[in-house]
């Protein structure tokens, strides 16, 4: 089970230009089949599958303990998008002035029919997220090759969102995501290492372009992110520390495990779209006090 | 983001007859349109994209409060395929043996071609579930009327999957969330009646069958537990207090927010599988050795 | 727009051995890409969707005309399966009882899980009928030259579901489609030899086995069931009569234009199934009594 | 079995700026899941899968009937998306002058490649109507919750794809369509007012935003439409009387039902696109004097 | 089992405007239900399917041999499309500078996002080609009517990509690709005679327009390409002889088999992209030449 | 371009128990995400989409030629399916007999419908293999470590399926096919070392269960098979002997290059199915001479 906070892991910027097409490039990092619902859903059903835990704990933790955090992540994703929806319509309650007639060329128009100017688990081509994207055969050295061949694709796919959308908001969540994912390759590198005395993590970079190249980026690496491990459980999974040892292969930096989660940002407020009646429709004067009276008597 | 537990809501029996057929029943809970992944991933991805929080936020509280306790469903109906899987092929690590011979006539195969004889989130039919369940116009009014719908539609589902399965931990999970889920659509009847001051909650049960007729979820009615509302978060979404008032639409008791998860139980360890490499494949006498040594020193 | 009749085209036998199995294969006919979904929604578009209309049409009518026969193959399609389905599982109230713990071996699980044994647009395999299916290029040589090919391919599909399943019900319906099938198959020979002048009917019977072997079908035949065409229309697609002209390739006989439907036969009561809560629940003695007051005063 | 006129519900402007991408917005309201293949083919299964039907008839009748209406929203939809795109393309029969240059931008490149500019079963980003549109308990109480459901969240998309596509050929057929999908809506929460004595009517409207904010709809509605329930049947489907009773829940306006269709309106006509050869190619002079006397003699 | 010749069935000429959208349009060729990946496998698979060979080798020979050619022309589509994305985002290893900024408006982002601006097996909607467009029955008669229909549909696809993108590039493609998809439709064609005695060619050209109304394919056919099948092999197949006889059905030439493939022309040089790390990313000087140190010593 | 040869990689065995469900089983290999048509497509397209072919040539050579000798695989086990549906069901040609009533309990009921008892590219629960499985990022160390993880897949599920189907023509294949795709695995390994200089052979073998232990693999491997990489290309793909180099990581053997493809074993014949009508349906005396006059004069 989980318990939530009403946070983010970090604070979001305001876009400096919200845009429809921008908000749809970003999708393909949530509900992608190299986004952030394929890395949570990958961990979270590897961690309930795991068998023969008793002896290969530190495994069962790190794969528990790294879906935990990737939840952090669709969150950070989606409301990035939700960013750069917002307002990107004509605002205003009357029907009659076409206020979505600009995003009739907008290339998902599923945020605007389904969603209210929000995020929904697809792509960038709108394809939705599927479970046929979860890989858990059990074999513990095959599952790790693949979450280490996962993030590295993940990774790819962040570079070339990073390349299409440069507004602050985006650039921001891909640059911490980019240290972030940068962790779960190593963390991986590292747990195959332990079961096998492999160094793969000599592979990397993969792709070939190093994380100091993004400047949102590298402003976490140069506080030392990339090389924390952070604990998101009040009191267990503690056996990560057991893989998460030695050094970073990249920069030789030594590797640390933090208890907790780190502090994070506040979670955006997200303004009505009146003419998509998010949240309500026509507004009666009376209406929310009404609904106001109702809750709080 | 969130902070995970290594405990299962309940305590789950081991089964008296593991099955393929019956696990792959179950899975219509784990990743149908109605089950679990969709009540999860619903009121998530509704948390994430609600508009207009500040005027309505008791809303936006219990959306996110109930989210978090799916997540806790998921796991336990994982893990209930999980337990109804294991052992159910020829255990050994001598392929020439054609240990999976007999699961050859199985429903559903991927169960042993991809899991390692494990859950995936696909339903009954090894659909695989989809992105495209996710419901969030961003109208308040029309997602709480889907929730309650979807809450209805879920209960359907699981009376049904009850009337196939009889295994005792089958019946323990879908009693308990018959219980769980008749809190989450009462609690979806409460907010449309805040909303509107119209009482849906009359409407209850549907389908018309109390959760009284099923001896695994009377037992947790009799202790109280459809009446009391988790909160599932060291310090965020109190607000769910100002909608989980009043009394239970079905027998007239009060209903009760409780700070914090319930006690829970623990996580099953599943027994390894050498047939299927799972978590590894022949073993050689001094691996695991070797593994704990580069683990532990 | 249509007027819907409460009658089937023909009327169906009591099965004499429902099965879970056998109903499953007939969806193929129902939801498959050769089936009546299929017939039916590939001639609605393409009358919708027919251009230059003025010149050419006994062809627009004789496409608008054919689907909306086909309305009436979905029906007994659909009305098999429901028969085939009817008391297949433990008939009663108490789900403690495990009414439907045969069924989990069933191929189909949609059938108990999602619908109340009966119908869906799917396949023989549970994969949904998709309106990808629809053929529809607006060049009316190539689209007369798929109606031909698409009503071969479901006649094929036809006789393999008839090989199939030897329940007098699933028979009566193939044996009728069969012919009603075939009389499509030489209209659509016919339109192709009056845009061209090819007679592509000489190509007949596809596959090359006689509607004759089958007893059901040859029945209808031996009516000249096979050499009518019906009008599905109070007034309108007159020009079918410039297409259905001449005689029937296979056996010389003179075609013919009828007004109006078949005599047609009753649509078939469908039993409660009390365990699948279909059409209600837990039976309240004074309920319907209630329900009835509210009806009919 | 039905019935089938070569009528339009009502009669449809000719659109004043034919555009590729508005046609794919409407799309939505064709093939979406919540467009009008959804709301006819849910009905359409309803009533063939409907158990227990004696006591229960008004229900049968109801469903059955606006099943009936349904098949001439999708024509509806269907004809306006096809307006939409007639002459989107330079239109000429020589493939070397590249007519559909311009359209290799549009959204949707079906329209052009696979269809002749012309509707097809899919939503604005060209996903396909699946059958898995289709939910049928045989709950009944379920499945009219369902119905409610469906038709709240598909005057959801009418309302958003009104604000998309200003053209009147898009607004005439949208409010049309909001004024006929409110009286299901309102007609589902009366069935469902008697099967349970609770009025949900008193929840509407859904999304909360009134009908008489749209010019289009409001039109029928003072011509008193939105009370009137056709019986699109000669003979059938009488009992849908016993439930169409009362008032209207927003205005109070006395509801009614009427036997027979409306009046509606002409098939629009659809011009030949030749650089699609739609309907025909290279237009050799005597090749349709060869068809008409191959056709009439 | 294949030999693999590194040649082009013809030389492609540069693209004068590379462009993501023109690219997008010709994936329809590739991917599409239509497309040469659909020729390709519809083909293969009844070669390796087919029943009751001995009777009917010339049969097997003419659908395995036509499957080889069309290997050729997948790959000759494919870098058609590589070609016509070549050059078309900011090329540089500079991340920061949003390299990718302008094809965020592009139709399919997968280009840039999963591929390194090259060809996919999708359609021009972005959707992947499905195992579910091969049609293999087993019966001979209706899998050639299949075949002969599909290469109809094929060509109706090619004319409007052809329409669509007037690059030098794609034309060259396409008009060459419908000389020789017309060679199959003829062979599909002779094939039925042969089996039926029934001379479908006689409806050709579907569509009704001819091959040399397309320059590009006009100056083939004025060489003779559209009489001539190839055998694609060394040693077997012959017996296509016995199929491919007679005249051709539009001009009436003589038809002739040719032992082995066409000449062809060179496989395109396609240059790096660096932005996309295609094939590598950052150059450290040292790193080519140490990789070539590895390779050759 | 490809040259086609009428033979099989190794001579098939006749199954000693052909069943549905073993060919089932088997459909995993041949359209599984992990399947050959998926090794097939990833590489083809891999190799028409290298960028900066020039300086990295081995590389190209290599991919280009193990995806030619994929097409021998899934032709392998397109007959493996083939041979394992062949006579399963009563064959004989009248269809009042029933004769597939039997399969009516199949778990793919498409291999008795769609197809004639044969092959179709799809999995073992019936889901067609899609073009979304094919992986072509363009940077090339990312692609081969793909293809080191997907042959790794590969082999797990080989391995299932052998444990699986225990019939001696399923066995041989599989044997087979364990073996060569070893080669590739270690052909990928070894590419990746030549690229990067990390020796990833030595996480070998994956998942940990050596190829010794299946005695169909095994007799292949004791005559050396798993050293050799041929070369399928009359002239074509030389330089891939720049990275075929060094010892074997599992046993030392030195590697090697030949040239041209294994001797391979005859094409199967599959006998008819008359209940299918495949090859032909009833069977007119003259029919077949007719025919064969037709073809042979």
């Amino acid at each position: 089970m989980i318990l939530r906070l009403d946070r983010l892991l970090i604070e979001l910027p305001r876009p400096k230009n919200p845009s429809p097409n921008s908000a749809t490039a970003v999708q393909q990092l949530l509900g992608g089949k190299f986004g952030e619902m394929s890395t949570l859903m990958n961990y979270t059903y590897q961690s309930f599958n795991f068998r023969g835990r008793a002896g290969l704990r530190p495994f069962y933790d790190l794969i528990a303990n790294i879906a935990a955090e990737e939840y952090g992540h669709i969150e950070l994703v989606a409301y990035t998008i939700n960013l750069l929806l917002t307002g990107v319509s004509k605002r205003g309650p009357n029907p009659d002035d076409a206020p979505l007639k600009d995003v009739t060329d907008a290339r998902n128009t599923y945020h605007f029919i389904d969603s209210g100017q929000a995020a929904l688990p697809m792509d960038s081509m709108g394809q939705f997220w599927s479970g046929a994207y979860v890989y858990s055969t059990g074999n513990l050295k095959l599952d790790l090759l693949h979450n280490f061949f996962l993030e590295c694709g993940a990774r790819a796919n962040k570079i070339r969102v990073y390349e299409m959308v440069d507004d602050p908001v985006a650039r921001a969540m891909v640059g911490y995501l980019l240290v972030r994912g940068g962790v779960h390759i190593v963390a991986y590198a590292k747990a195959l290492e332990k079961l096998t005395g492999v160094d793969v993590g000599k592979l990397l970079p993969i792709p070939d372009i190093s994380n100091k190249q993004f400047p949102e980026a590298r402003q976490h690496e140069e506080k030392g992110l990339h090389r924390i491990l952070y604990r998101f459980s009040p009191e267990d999974y503690r056996q990560i520390a057991q893989i998460w040892t030695g050094t970073h292969p990249e920069d030789g930096s030594p590797l640390q495990v933090v208890d907790g989660p780190p502090e994070g940002g506040p979670v955006p407020d997200l303004e009505s779209e009146p003419q998509l009646t998010a949240p309500t429709g026509e507004v009666d004067p009376g209406f929310l006090q009404e609904v106001a009276r109702r809750l709080f008597g």
